[in-house]
């Protein structure tokens, strides 16, 4: 049994404390909490606290906080037995404070309280100071996850950057293609078959190969007559930056 | 039994020839081609010709050509019975030639040869002069395809537009990360997850609500760490001009 805690109350200390529940061999041990915790946690049934001093003993403490709260929160916790890990993609490992062992357990996925995530399906980026270490969070994340990876955090910082630009940036032009279709009364479902088969293509082939369009084939004469009818400047921005790149990449004639 | 002709030899034409075969209650009268046909329409078992001459009588004659051989594809082929519709997104129906009854009968997916598509899940956006003529092209809608709409020309430029953004403009960003993992030895798997599960999101809340992230929340620390990192001036560009529109959109100081 590895015996782990977790330290949050967000999103992601739900969804690694309902995964590490379920979890053969793992001892979900306690949950310290420093904001109140929702009604979700209840269902868990495991022991909470908000107090440091009544912190039990664990093999990992899982620190599941904001990026900006880590550095502070591995000062202020006591010295442990455990590795302390913090599951930000975007923090060095040597935000952690150098008292205890450290290192960082990154679930690759966005995360909400209301969508169930089969945590089996999730990518969890691995990093720790010794190979002793490496082979702790390897098995906590065997448990977990079908899906693990050992990278240090100068990779962590580019995939975290790369998870900004497939889920936030992608979602932005969705947004977009949403208001387009909001103000010709043209329903969004329409465009649902296109974006889930976007998304699927890339799976068996790469982006470079399935990309398609006027940008694409250099067919400048649709990419003028599309830039045209933009009429709002942000959008008109946007579609201009991502074609000239598409063109770019293509070796085709910029606009 | 309602009688349809393709004209067209590509992956559009393709998929429709398909889909008609298998239909029930239509009659996949014969294959207009001016370039060879691939082996693939063999196993059709369909009449073809290269010939106006030779041209049979159908209620529906559907085109599947560039965009830019409609109009000249129209004027020169005969006065015919039936109804000639072109099925691209930007065109409008006023590029068919006048000779004929005319209309749109536009796919909303990506086709290519390879990926074998359901037809049943594409909808279908539809366009033509007089009420007889929409429940013509609404009929061989139905019997293709689960979902259809009827959309005028002006709609369905801007239905083309949205799917440039949600599809090929997309797939770009795909493409960026895939970049990025690649310089840094990552698995683009990694990526996976993440980017089916941004798709899935969309079909349940609306992108405005899904977003998340730095920009989102008007983090300036992460994304100005983020924008710093990124050394090639074209992704710079495209993270920038993104960013800076999530910002706008949920009223956050821009960068």
């Amino acid at each position: 049994m590895i015996r782990v805690i977790i330290l949050g109350s967000g999103n992601v200390a739900w969804h690694l404390a309902k995964a590490c529940s379920k979890a053969k061999d793992i001892n979900m041990v306690q949950i310290w909490h420093r904001s109140p915790l929702s009604a979700e946690f209840d269902a868990l049934q495991v022991k909470t606290t908000s107090l440091f001093s009544k912190l039990e003993e664990a093999d990992i403490y899982l620190m599941a906080v904001n990026d900006t709260a880590i550095s502070n929160l591995s000062e202020s916790m006591p010295k442990v037995e455990g590795i302390v890990v913090h599951t930000s993609g975007n923090t060095s490992i040597q935000a952690l404070s150098a008292k205890n062992r450290r290192g960082v357990f990154y679930p690759l996925q966005t995360f909400s309280k209301k969508a169930a995530v089969n945590f089996q399906e999730v990518p969890v980026c691995l990093e720790a100071e010794d190979a002793e270490d490496i082979q702790l969070l390897t098995k906590v994340a065997q448990k977990l996850s079908r899906h693990y990876e050992v990278i240090d955090s100068d990779q962590r910082k580019t995939l975290h950057l790369a998870a900004v630009i497939v889920n936030n940036l992608v979602n932005h032009l969705y947004y977009q293609a949403h208001e387009l279709c909001r103000e010709k009364e043209l329903p969004f479902a329409l465009l649902q078959p296109l974006i889930q088969e976007t998304a699927r293509k890339i799976t068996t082939i790469s982006p470079y190969d399935a990309q398609t369009g006027p940008a694409r084939r250099g067919d400048h004469a649709t990419l003028q007559s599309q830039l045209g009818s933009l009429t709002e400047p942000p959008l008109q921005k946007l579609y201009l930056t991502l074609t000239q790149s598409i063109l770019k990449t293509y070796g085709r004639k910029e606009l």
